[in-house]
């Protein structure tokens, strides 16, 4: 078994290479889908079960009729959704994405929403992924089951902390479980079939259970069928998450990228769909039933509520009744399927501080987010993304019933205003490009997108139709609300601009301050006071003093006493505090010199201890801090540290972040 | 009813008083007495009902036999207890308290088993009184039961808040409450006297029912007994928390500041033996039964356990009765229960920051929390209070029978060190005193402190026996925690004090550095950098010249170019960053300069924000911030800051606390 494994390992990652020398290598297909395939394929262990789910409050029959029709409308999308993504491969190289292709073709605000959707959206992947591979993994490991939050919020933790230590993916991570989940399904299949056709295949665990309509579900009107088949198809579209990651990342593919990266996303799609549909026909099959957890009771044993049953999900149920009695096959599918949940959970601890980082550099977010290697703008993308996911896990009881009725909201606005910017596109480039061959393939994109364009947007109407009372309206509350948080940070960020920026003319030749008035704090005569002392002597100012807040008399006259013991060659000048402050009296004193002067630019220099450890740090320069942070506000200061640098503070200055920047893999850098 | 209590107030609070001046003012006994005394007197709302219920575990008729011996030895030991702190009083005018008796004449270590021990009896007191206040509270308010958690954990934020807004401690507010409440029980007690001599005094509520044994308690050996006993007397001794108060505050009161503390003290004293006396007695007569909360089913009614019966309160339940059906009097004592116990948790809320600070002035805690007027510190003093009260009443669902077995270790630990420390004053004073009388005096206090440290040594182990394994451990180890904890915060202390020493001789003459190489971090030409290039050659440095990061080249070029347009008198040097970081680029040219010419200093001016909110804030300056604090590593480096005041910060720079310190006037300040 393990020569086979490294047989495996071999033929899809390639020889041995270096994991640190990956971020330089540009990738393979056979690496690259992997890599970008995790969300996408992982949608098929819940899709299913989502669908068989909502069909069947009208029971069992009811899904086992409609299951089909609903898979070939979600198959149908899919197929659109991946043609217009390989319009958008070739269009734009660059990796944008969805926020690039609005930004560019529907203007600003067009970008923001994508954007606001997407952040939602990572939140729902991590909670989405992670609850079903943990309902998924239980199926193997009974000890979870009745623990999912638990187990759940564990795992989010895992994650946050591997992606907070600069654990990155790795093209090895990826493949060996994405191919290995894509082999087990595949032998799922080939199995199920070969045993449908033997006429040897087992019904499932559940089949001997009947699946009753649930309550005021039992005769459905017309409108009422449509909007239930409407809202299981809804569900089944979680299928289509994570389809436009390739979209992203084409500059991480080998040459030619685009037509790598096209060819890519088909058999990703071709993948997906040949999941999906083998799931769907197995569970007819074999006849599984699927209850609400929600709205439990409606499944039955000769009329009576079924008591004490762990609903496993479909894949699982799958996995029992074609290995029929072979545990390590279900025990295979269970815990791979629970891997590349976590591998798709992952994948949004990357894309989330990556768009967080073009978000910033176009001023929609904190700038800060966007410098590389600034390891605390990373880790709060991180945390920020792991704390929200840990709510809704905690909220909706890890139940991916319940989680998925939020998601593809997002997905779909993307979808949609991504699809009618590429129109935009196609219509842009008509008006100029003038060979024919050309414009007949701009022309026949077009089509392309434009069909995507509108099959996106009639899913995301049928979404929110289905589902806004269900869920998707807090998403959508969401997404508004950090499209005007993003709003106001740039109004912030523009206004701050204007008010900074130079006029044309003369500011350049500002006025020079005339003199330099000199103060240095003193409370204590330590090195770290003398070091100050001695650089402020050193820049020569035209007036220096030391300066003494007098908050305990007795420790003032034992410092002036020694002041003139030491004969130190600069005036020390003792200001009151009858309040026993020390910022007030060292602001008026300021204050003060620049009324006298008004053309002098004091400077205020601050000895400061530098220590090695963040809990030392806690213990000194409070006040210190807290007067600079006030002096800053008083025109006309500067304020110098001078640091003293403890015994402890050695070889601390390079501590800066230098580990792979998030996402790096996926963006080929 | 309205110019009744104007008339009490004015006869208890004296003329108007604006309430600002009170800290100006010392304290009269009849103002001292309620402010000291609230936490004592408020003791015995809670400290009967603990006697009961610990002698009840063994059945009612066991309690009913005991609790008189219990509470004669419990106000025995208040007695000893007073008159050795009558003695404290007057030799420690300064109001240093167990903290100052025991470091003086013990060690600092004695000293600090004393703060560690009083630091968690603050929060236990915040805990055991806002649980029993809202017991107390419940027999008025109904809707509070079952939701005691809730209503406690909201009490604490309240006073929190109430805190963090610096509303100190008035005399009004204290005194009006206490007397009302030395009134209600006053009343109580007389009425329930002449009720009883005259024949009518009904049962109480729980005398109905039967108070049978707990299970194996039915038969118990002599030890079995004795240790019940000790348990309930333990738990009695609860009483006895806050007697203390007193000697911290002798500063506060009127002179002879001594002589009037020793006389308030001696009246809590005998007020608080009368209240435990009357209740007890009152307790006996009305035939009230106390069951375990937390061991329910021994309280009985025709031999079936009872159901469904809120049990009151001792004093709630005597209310009842002796007030029989007038329900004002019911209501009365116990809303002003209930308030006197949140006045005694907000006494820890004084005494908690006034503790932090002298032992920050001792070097056992962070220093920023001595400087006085630092909300910031005190701030955190409260809400760490206040956290941690909370998750206590969480823990222990607010029960007070729970609380109180981890309360009283504290206190008893401060008793014994300080009393035994007294022994020690004394031996040291008599070693110099020569005056017979004095030395008479003397010698009979040495008896007193002697009698008071033997028995709060004794009442401690009995404490520490009869409760360990109940929740007194924990209390323990939190102490011993907080040695170890503030030991080595000292200890890093002492070893920077040493570090940053000056030598005797030469140190001063420092050798001062040749030449200052200025350099003005750029990152865009607007009008902050051009203020700190003006302030910058305003200090006329041996070399200037302002530096980027070329992190976008296209956005260096355009920098370039536009300090070339505007003819900037200063050389722009360009620093390449191949890995687009800012930090260590610009650490390395710093360090190349040292390196050159290691006598020049290197003085790095940041161009900053100065923005109004601190939400603005976080939107700017992290990157000049987080290399700034990179910077202070490097040997010979000043940073100077050279703030930009955006419109946003206009009247922001002088927000300095200035409220009253907390405590101030029980230190009579």
């Amino acid at each position: 078994m393990s020569g086979t494994s490294r047989a495996l390992k071999r033929l899809v990652v390639g020889r041995a290479m270096r994991s640190d020398r990956l971020g330089d290598t540009l990738l393979p297909k056979r690496l690259a889908l992997p890599i970008f395939a995790s969300d996408a394929l992982s949608s098929v262990a819940y899709a299913p079960d989502e669908v068989l789910i909502v069909l069947g409050s009208a029971g069992g029959a009811f899904a086992f009729t409609h299951s089909w029709q609903i898979t070939l409308g979600v198959i149908f999308v899919m197929a659109v959704v991946v043609a217009s993504y390989r319009q958008n491969v070739h269009a734009y190289p660059s990796g944008g994405g969805d926020y690039e292709v609005a930004t560019v073709n529907l203007g600003r605000r067009a970008g923001l929403g994508v954007a606001s959707a997407l952040l939602v959206d990572y939140v729902l992947t991590v909670a989405v992924s992670v609850s079903s591979g943990i309902q998924n993994a239980s199926a193997a490991l009974p000890f979870v089951r009745g623990k999912e939050v638990i187990f759940a919020v564990l795992v989010v933790v895992l994650l946050t902390a591997m992606n907070l230590r600069g654990v990155r993916e790795s093209g090895a991570v990826f493949a060996v479980p994405v191919y290995l989940f894509m082999l087990g399904v595949f032998t799922l299949a080939v199995v199920g079939f070969v045993r449908k056709i033997s006429g040897n295949l087992p019904l499932a665990e559940s089949a001997q259970f009947t699946l009753g309509p649930q309550q005021g579900m039992d005769t459905l009107g017309q409108v009422a069928m449509l909007f239930l088949l409407l809202r299981a198809f809804s569900s089944g579209c979680a299928a289509l998450t994570g389809v436009e990651a390739i979209s992203n990342g084409v500059p991480a593919f080998r040459k030619p990228k685009s037509k790598n990266a096209a060819t890519t996303l088909l058999m990703m799609g071709g993948i997906a769909i040949f999941m999906l549909a083998s799931i769907v026909t197995l569970a007819n099959w074999t006849g599984v039933q699927m209850q609400d957890p929600d709205h439990p009771g409606n499944l039955l044993m000769n009329g009576q509520p079924v008591q004490d049953y762990h609903e496993d999900t479909v894949l699982a149920q799958l996995a029992k009744s074609v290995f029929s009695g072979f545990t390590p096959g279900l025990v295979f599918i269970a815990i791979i399927t629970g891997v590349i949940l976590m591998l798709a959970a992952n994948t949004a601890f990357n894309g989330f501080p990556v768009l967080g980082s073009i978000l910033a550099r176009d001023g929609w977010l904190p700038r800060q987010l966007h410098t590389r290697g600034d390891r605390l703008a990373f880790s709060n993308g991180i945390i920020t993304l792991a704390g929200m996911a840990i709510v809704l896990i905690v909220l909706y009881d890890a139940e991916t019933t319940r989680l998925i009725q939020l998601y593809i909201v997002g997905v779909f606005v993307s979808f949609t205003l991504s699809q009618s910017g590429m129109i935009r596109h196609w219509n842009r480039h008509l008006r100029t490009e003038t060979d024919p061959a050309v414009r007949r393939r701009m022309m026949r994109s077009r089509v392309i997108n434009g069909v995507g364009a509108v099959m996106s947007g009639l899913v995301l109407i049928v979404v929110l139709l289905t589902k806004f009372l269900h869920g998707a309206g807090y998403a959508v509350a969401a997404m508004v609300v950090l499209f005007f948080l993003m709003s106001a940070i740039n109004r912030h960020y523009e206004r701050v601009g204007r008010e900074l920026a130079l006029a044309d003319a003369d500011e350049t030749q500002q006025l020079l301050p005339s003199r330099v008035h000199a103060i240095v704090l003193v409370s204590k005569l330590h090195k770290p006071t003398m070091r100050a002392l001695a650089y402020a002597r050193a820049t020569r100012p035209s007036v220096l003093e030391a300066v003494t807040v007098n908050v305990e008399p007795a420790e003032t006259e034992a410092l002036q006493a020694e002041w003139e013991k030491r004969q130190i060659p600069v005036r020390l000048k003792i200001i009151a505090s009858p309040y026993r402050e020390i910022s007030r009296p060292v602001i008026q004193y300021v204050k003060s010199i620049r009324r006298d002067s008004p053309r002098d630019v004091v400077m205020v220099y601050l000895p400061e201890y530098v220590l090695g450890k963040w809990w030392e740090q806690l213990l000194h320069n409070q006040s210190a801090l807290r007067l600079k942070a006030r002096l800053l506000f008083t025109p006309g200061v500067m304020v110098a540290s001078v640091p003293w640098q403890l015994d402890s503070a050695q070889g601390h200055e390079e501590r800066v972040y230098d580990g792979p920047a998030p996402g790096a893999v996926r963006q080929g850098r």
